[in-house]
């Protein structure tokens, strides 16, 4: 401990210790950056002036319908600009932003409005009818609507709330945005998907926000001005924290509002996007594009992927299609990413091709900003460096939440022994790389023997006519249970049942051969994962 | 302020705070690039395992020897690997690290001794005298001596004190690291050169030095893997900081002893240097070197220079050298640098050269790990900014020091008004840039007009003969004080004193003109800084 023997007067004051919190990056853009573009959407384009003077006045605006410190202000939002902009308005007015899925149902939206005690929601006119259905649901007043519409979407406001952009009008450009004083003060309120029971309000700080932004520009190696195109939901984890981060690159955002494989190739082609993030399935659209929604493009575009572990087979594809992909790992409760598949050219540069995608599978190492994610056993005892040995993925770092909002029994359980419980279960290579075998809960017992779904999905993803599956758990007299394969074929193929237990069977062990084999398209979080316990239903129906 | 309405179980706690360090950037660099090149001096190249291991060792070695958390470890060092090592190896013993500039007089040192309390010096077999010295004048014990020979450069060890090396191979390689418990704590403490008085012990801590490394990746715009030459003295600023965040890029060191244009030229064309920082006389000597002294090279080589405003003659020329130079500014106080010009390529893309320059010229930008540095009059308001209103530069922000070592008054005196009070007068810009006029002690006052010595310095420095020169007040009984300029010319050229002042003349207002010229050469410091208090002398013999 670094304690001088004598530190008379060498304690924090103004002049030396700033609270961490990423609405500085945007007040540092302004000043530096005042005329790069910020944010485009469409016809709208933003320079950094505009964007800090459209914020300051909304956070004044909020103010000025009595926000105070502290308040949740929801929103409904798809990835519009007024979505990244209530990522710094929020703050800015001392009070804490809960982006809410837009997918979800009404009760579940009512629950959170509840729950969070939200005062105000930002919505767009799209989703007018969820808010208010919620509304009308939950017990209690809940929040009051601010209308975000959207006309060039063909969603003009529909004159029933007061409107986003006149209330930027009449914001104030001279209002001094509130500060946290602490960097462990609350920027944000995140829920889970809550496969189980109700969701779980997930509190993030300033301090790990800004933490992770700086991680996030090591582990991407980004240098100034990318052009980052927004299709993680800023819902999600807040868009892995992006949306903070861009200004202190003096980056662009492109906001994309419906997320489809032309509209993502048009924005790579005609707006030059330099950056994105996806789940696999964004993987998966871009590969299976038609012609007609490709469209070409010279420079670097890096993916960050992460959500489920991509195929082997997507990966070989997105290459050739021109992308860099790496992939991470995080859940809401590390503000998204916090591990990253470092590629090791050195290591692995002339392994075969199907190595290396092997590799990039993995869900790698800790990132920069964090201290350590390791896989332990039951007793907290980081498990053999043997790629083999199974356990749960924990972690500690500077970019874990607070803990779980109301919920003091859940945030204890989830760090009991120091540590964030993951909940996946992984192996550790013997280069310390981390890889999933599975969610806890998706692991399949079959006869005693662990079987990896991911294994198995891997597999049948490498089959010509599939284009997405997922493998679950069947209830078996004899076995207690079985992988059940749940299949979506690519548009004009075909495959039968028996085909593709016969193509699993030849390059798995047996007891891991799918049983069974549904066909049909697959159910999706917003977030584009696939949601197995819908599928598990059937089996319990 | 977010606090929400109920924040119960939202504490802090091991899993979600970990003070920060840079010490943490080594431990990963040891996972996640083990086989990376750490460290390269001659025929020493250590892996990041071999450093790690070093390092490791090291440290149990110094608690072996009965080094205390809080001790303060001296070190009397050139850039060699121990040097870097110390670095890390010191702060893991739990102890802090006060390097010494090795051109200090033994008195000096021997109050830098009295005035720290060290426990322990490293000091390199070259300059054990000055060590022994140093400790055979103070009062009290002293120091203990441990030595570092440098076979290689031709210093094997005397044999009259334990040696680093012979430490390293006893120490424990299986030693935890004594990490911050509270990133406030101490992690070095370095003196300022002392122009005037004694010199202040400057105390940096934990928080501070990582953040400083973090900001950097983003100034310098850093991608994985660049090799770093260490031009500035690792006793200055700590070398900026650079070498505690190479490893968070699992960069590479390249040591340099001694500094001469041959030895810099060799290291970028056989190392392939891609970044190094170092003061305007380091760019003087690179474009006045010697054919023989040149190598060619075809990468990028990035330089950083900080310590005085490089004169605008000196940049055009490097930049057709083939480096591309960005100017940055800090003190002591600021863990080396914190502002940066930034280059606005399109807004400046078009200009002609010499207004290229005259921009480069400026201090620019507050980095984005600090808050704000911004030009002020007496009153702690900010001058207009018309880049025309003099003002002193006040810095608030991370990479702000504790204060001075047993000196509360003096840090109090620095710190009034919640800033930093730099001691340097500037101007600021309408596009917010700072432009240093001069220190405040180095600005001449004629006849009641302010003269910039910086702004006669990049006059005289345009003349074809000039390869250095100083403009000091010289006292005057009309006008109070004038302008004398000495002047070290380039090898072979030839000017008289009449022609430097013909030269200026046509370039300047009358009253800035140097009313003297004296030839010879510039007393340094250790870093390059002309020392314009010797000069000064002079006047007072």
């Amino acid at each position: 401990m670094g304690w001088l023997a004598d530190e008379t007067g060498l304690d924090k004051c103004e002049a030396n210790y700033v609270p961490l919190t990423p609405l500085s990056h945007l007040k540092r853009a302004a000043l530096v950056y005042p005329d790069f573009e910020a944010v485009v959407y469409g016809n709208i384009r933003h320079s950094y002036r505009e964007y800090a003077d459209r914020i300051t006045r909304f956070a004044s605006a909020l103010i000025n319908l009595g926000v105070k410190s502290g308040d949740v202000v929801s929103a409904i939002l798809p990835n519009i600009p007024a979505h990244a902009e209530a990522h710094f308005a929020v703050p800015a007015a001392g009070a804490v932003l809960n982006s809410i899925n837009i997918r979800l149902d009404v009760s579940t939206v009512a629950y959170i409005f509840a729950h969070s005690e939200a005062k105000f929601v930002l919505v767009d006119t799209a989703f007018l009818e969820l808010a208010e259905n919620a509304i009308q649901t939950m017990d209690g007043k809940g929040p009051t609507i601010i209308e975000v519409a959207d006309p060039q979407a063909g969603f003009p406001k529909s004159g029933k709330y007061q409107e986003y952009e006149d209330l930027i009008t009449k914001g104030e450009a001279d209002f001094d945005w509130i500060m946290p004083r602490d960097e462990w003060e609350s920027i944000s309120l995140n829920y889970t998907s809550g496969t189980t029971g109700r969701p779980k309000g997930v509190v993030y700080h300033h301090r790990g926000a800004y933490l992770q932004t700086m991680g996030m520009v090591i582990t991407w190696q980004l240098t100034l001005h990318p052009r980052y195109l927004t299709i993680v939901p800023l819902f999600h984890c807040n868009g892995w924290c992006h949306t903070w981060m861009i200004p202190v690159l003096g980056g662009t955002i492109i906001c994309c509002r419906d997320i489809t494989p032309g509209a993502i190739y048009d924005a790579v082609s005609d707006e030059k996007v330099s950056h994105f993030g996806g789940a696999p399935i964004i993987l998966n659209m871009l590969v299976n594009a038609t012609d007609e929604e490709r469209k070409p493009f010279e420079h670097k575009v890096n993916i960050l992927t992460a959500g489920a572990p991509p195929a082997p087979a997507t990966l070989t594809k997105i290459t050739e299609c021109g992308f860099n992909v790496m992939q991470v790992y995080g859940l809401t409760e590390s503000y998204g990413h916090v591990t990253e598949c470092y590629w090791n050219d050195r290591k692995w540069g002339d392994l075969h091709s199907d190595d290396q995608t092997a590799i990039k599978a993995r869900q790698g190492v800790a990132s920069s900003m964090m201290d350590s994610a390791v896989v332990m056993d039951e007793n907290m005892v980081q498990v053999p460096l043997d790629g083999e040995t199974q356990g749960e993925i924990m972690m500690r770092g500077n970019a874990i939440m607070k803990g779980y909002l109301k919920n003091p029994d859940a945030t204890r359980e989830a760090f009991k022994g120091g540590y964030f419980h993951s909940g996946d279960i992984a192996v550790q290579h013997p280069d310390t790389y981390l890889q999933i075998a599975d969610r806890a809960k998706d692991i399949i017992i079959s006869g005693g023997e662990n079987i990896s779904s991911v294994e198995v999905e891997g597999c049948l993803m490498g089959h010509p006519a599939v284009n997405l599956c997922a493998v679950v758990a069947k209830p078996d007299d004899k076995w207690g249970e079985v992988p059940c394969a749940f299949v979506e074929l690519k548009p004009d193929a075909t495959a039968t049942e028996a085909e593709i237990i016969a193509y699993a069977r030849k390059r798995l062990a047996g007891f891991k051969t799918p049983k069974q084999v549904v066909f049909g398209d697959l159910p999706k979080t917003a977030t584009g994962k696939i949601q197995k316990f819908e599928l598990r239903q059937i089996f319990k129906e």
